[in-house]
């Protein structure tokens, strides 16, 4: 009926067809639960990217029915997320201030800019570029983007205003701010936070004790934080606490999301640009591996390149809603995988139950204190922060220490952007530093057999006019020159040295600048009256080698295994030099 | 007499000691031709960078003698050369108009600038950074310059000015500037570029013909600039043509070089720090390719750490003696050697002879028109345009070839500046990309035997509930979440599947990203009801798991070969099941 292309671009078309009774059920019951969760959590995001907490309920519509329809995850649920909001909040700073009608608008832009660098990356298949994003500076990343997130929602629960992109300059606003603490606001603030803190670690087991079955004392643990809104929102109600200057959430406009066009004013596009591509990245990146677990546990499978279509579709329809940047969270998707939810369709009904919510429950939250979801914020994010990571990383390879470590600091120091992109260019440096002295063995024959080894490590035959390097990695630019000065060194220590063998066994590849390289030790060795032979070289290599000048410019031959060198060049007692053995360059191919 | 280490960051102290009448007059005979060959180019080279033609000849004589001090090379001669005077005239263009003395204080800085890098590489032996500047990018970007700095120059042929920093700026400023021809100039400027092209491809042969021995014949050739020099400027001088507006050098200050002070205005090193690192970067390669070729002629030794620190030395002298940024430049240094230069002292004489020059033979260059200067250069450059680096690289290997086309493309188009940089971007980029997808290969028993084999390419046996994979690369974060995907496709394609084998023969290295995908391959596998293995790792990465929590958490076993592996997990026929060989994670270490 669909053509296999265009259901691999619309994955409904294929589950949709086996949509049945039982798949609805447990959908349904899927998405009152995500519902429920879902409502002080967007609200919450939206604070924390300093927009009107109806743009956090907006940016959980649209783009949760537009994953529906291009995502291949079955359980991920799309929405604003910390961190994400998190680095909303640092790049909309930087071009307009928070609560200005310019700010709303920026919000739309980068969305729509996200969602396009998204779809782009999906459709030209380079999803490939989210891996330079390492672990290590996803960790160290996520830790510290916690804890800026956590010091910013200090103020709500103080009755004070934080500000900065910065860990200073949240400390210095918030020291300079003291004097004007809410007292109320801080009550109602810690009692929440306090409240929610033993939620997530006290009340599950409460229940268990009390008898209840595992999984509905998780769902209902999970409903803590609506709890808890329910609760201080009445409060504030019952005693008026908005007359001592207790923050509350205020009038929300009621209605369905709304119609939203973001503008490309092209110097609002330039500075939002790379800001767009590192939440789209980082977004991309927290997305498909909440997504790989969950489809892990029903040996489902989820496309990658197609997970990126899927969120820069959710990204454009936030931006087209009044929504801002969104991706797949980990605590919804979780919740929304264990409330059963069978297919995205789960994903739709949500996005239908929060549009009710958007258009009958929104004047119920005008006296929802501030300093709750603040407290909502705090609690969930102190979990993402984990120091552990340091000493993981200092245990098992100091160079990813060095990237966990310098991604924490900076980001800390000098702001989402500079931390994340520092800790990516660093990764990168050192991986290249690291694979800049490739393992290069100097080896001999093992006696007795046909055999060679390390000279260093095992008891071997050499012949002292004969040196052999055991290359055991790849040529390319950036170890090519270290061959050169290794073997330019090694020769010139040493006079007898008549013949200089390269085994190639590990050698998938020699670039271009590996290849002028080997030239130059060709040449170089020629003026010292020195042959140069290679041995054991893969045939995709030798083709490649075949296309150049090198092999004919070759002073010594290429031999297709390291015995045969050594039997054609060596004296070594009990190898007897046989010539014959001896192939060109030309035969070996 | 003197510590090891001093005489390693002082070579004088060792080849000092040796010093003796024979190395005298080889060098001394060296020092006259090299400094012959050098007036006009000094001259020339500080014209294509903007400055006044005394500061080339300052530029060669207190950095040739810091050289001979610090530089490790015996032949290296060390000055003003055509690509980074290109380089520096780019640069100092940003800050300043050429021919105002912000200039040339900003040329002082520029070389001080570019001597701190070098110094600090050095010390700090950070030589591995100029591996990044992979060959195709150094052949593209020489190829482009070569062509940037011969349309320079046409302007000067043509007695009009010829400006801009891309070739598309230089054809605007030509075009534009066509009435204002100088046809005497012209006829001066056309005149030498052809004697001297027939210099170079003609006087050889001719005197070879006439009876010369080779040397002479190559050394006459090679003086072919200086001719030319003498005969333009007394045509100059006896037609008195400077009336008929032929441009000439004029006057040059007679005298040392003076004791100069750069400036260090923060705006000044903030605009010229990036064009001093791609200045030092290129610099260093060319000369250390020069250093090692003319070193392996006689089984020499150069150290590139302490060449580094020798151009370092060079370019702060050049900054403190009213010079600009120098480096080992090609021709002179071939030159210097076949005239038989023995020690860095014949570049010590070298300088005497220029310094002396400039004392006494400035008044001579008075009428030297800026036409024959330019015909100088555009020979030199010419040679150094190399188009066939575009075919060569088109055949051996097309990310080559696109690191050379950018290369030009943009060098041309955008300037030197950028075509370098974007050059060095794009060879990581493709390195990272080609490693973004590690070889992995799933084998199978080849029948009779204990290898395994690439069941695509042999006829092997396997197992239906056994997958062995083996990984041909190291694992780090650009290929982690490849083999991850890679084994998730797989995995979830096949039902029968009950254990997973990764055969690591080959993987040198698994950083902390790779980790984490090992542990969440596990962790999802486990999910499915399938065991992860691991065999042939190597002894120092398995070190490494020792110290994370992989190895407790793994389902599987580590197995010290993927025989045993087999034995223990398969049902394959003729391979009996034998627990006994397996090793437990701990035991295997």
């Amino acid at each position: 009926m669909f053509s296999p292309t265009l259901s691999r671009y619309l994955p409904i078309l294929e589950w949709g067809r086996h949509y049945d009774r039982d798949t609805l059920s447990a959908d349904l019951m899927a998405a009152v639960i995500v519902t429920i969760m879902l409502i002080p959590q967007s609200l919450a995001y939206a604070l924390l990217a300093g927009l009107p907490p109806e743009m956090g309920l907006y940016a959980s519509i649209v783009p949760i029915m537009l994953y529906a329809v291009f995502g291949t995850s079955k359980a991920l649920a799309v929405g604003p997320v910390a961190v994400v909001s998190l680095m909303t909040a640092a790049a909309l700073g930087q071009v307009a201030a928070s609560g200005t009608a310019d700010y709303i608008s920026a919000a739309l832009t980068l969305a729509a800019l996200s969602g396009g660098i998204l779809l782009a990356m999906g459709l030209f298949r380079l999803g490939f570029l989210a891996n330079f994003l390492s672990h290590p500076v996803i960790a160290g990343f996520i830790t510290a983007s916690g804890i800026l997130i956590a010091a910013s929602q200090i103020g709500n629960i103080l009755g004070i205003r934080v500000k900065g992109d910065t860990i200073i300059e949240q400390i210095e606003t918030l020291w300079a701010g003291l004097d004007g603490i809410n007292w109320i606001t801080f009550v109602i603030g810690a009692a929440t936070t306090a409240f929610l803190f033993w939620v997530r670690k006290g009340l599950k087991p409460l229940l268990l004790s009390w008898g209840l079955a595992p999984r509905p004392a998780d769902m209902l643990a999970k409903a803590g934080p609506v709890l808890a809104v329910v609760v201080t929102t009445l409060v504030v109600k019952l005693f008026n606490l908005t007359e001592m200057g207790v923050a509350v959430v205020g009038t929300v406009p009621q209605g369905f999301p709304p119609f939203s066009v973001p503008g490309f004013d092209p110097d609002l596009v330039r500075a939002l640009l790379l800001p767009a591509l590192l939440i789209s990245v980082v977004g991309f990146v927290e997305s498909v591996s909440v997504a790989q677990t969950l489809a892990a546990k029903k040996r489902q499978r989820i496309s990658p390149d197609q997970e990126l279509i899927g969120l820069g579709a959710a990204n454009i329809g936030a931006a087209f809603s009044g929504g801002f940047p969104v991706t797949g969270g980990f605590s919804r998707s979780v919740v929304n995988y264990d409330a059963g939810a069978e297919t995205p369709a789960a994903g739709a009904f949500t996005a239908v139950a929060l549009g009710v919510a958007a258009l009958a429950l929104t004047p119920l939250i005008h006296d929802l204190p501030k300093a709750t979801l603040a407290a909502t914020i705090i609690v969930a994010v102190l979990s993402l922060v984990d120091f552990s990571i340091l000493k993981r990383s200092w245990n098992y390879a100091k160079p990813d220490f060095a990237a966990v470590a310098t991604t924490i600091l900076l980001t800390l120091l000098a702001g989402v952007e500079t931390g994340v992109s520092a800790g990516v260019a660093l990764s990168i440096g050192l991986h290249l530093y690291r694979t800049s002295r490739p393992h290069v063995a100097e080896v001999g024959l093992v006696p007795g057999t046909e055999h060679f080894r390390n000279i260093n490590r095992h008891t071997v035959l050499t012949d002292p006019t004969v040196l052999t390097f055991r290359i055991d990695e790849s040529l390319y630019f950036a170890n090519a020159r270290f061959l050169e000065d290794l073997i330019h060194d090694r020769v010139t220590q040493d006079c007898p040295v008549r013949h200089v063998i390269l085994m190639c066994p590990a050698v998938n590849e020699i670039d271009m600048s590996a290849l002028e390289s080997l030239e130059a030790i060709n040449l170089r060795l020629k003026d010292m009256g020195i042959k140069l032979h290679l041995t054991e070289v893969k045939g995709p290599v030798m083709d490649r080698l075949e296309r150049s000048h090198f092999l004919q410019d070759l002073t010594g031959e290429v031999y297709l295994s390291q015995y045969a060198a050594i039997r054609a060049l060596s004296g070594l007692p009990g190898v007897t030099p046989a010539v014959t053995l001896a192939v060109t360059a030309a035969g070996a191919a």
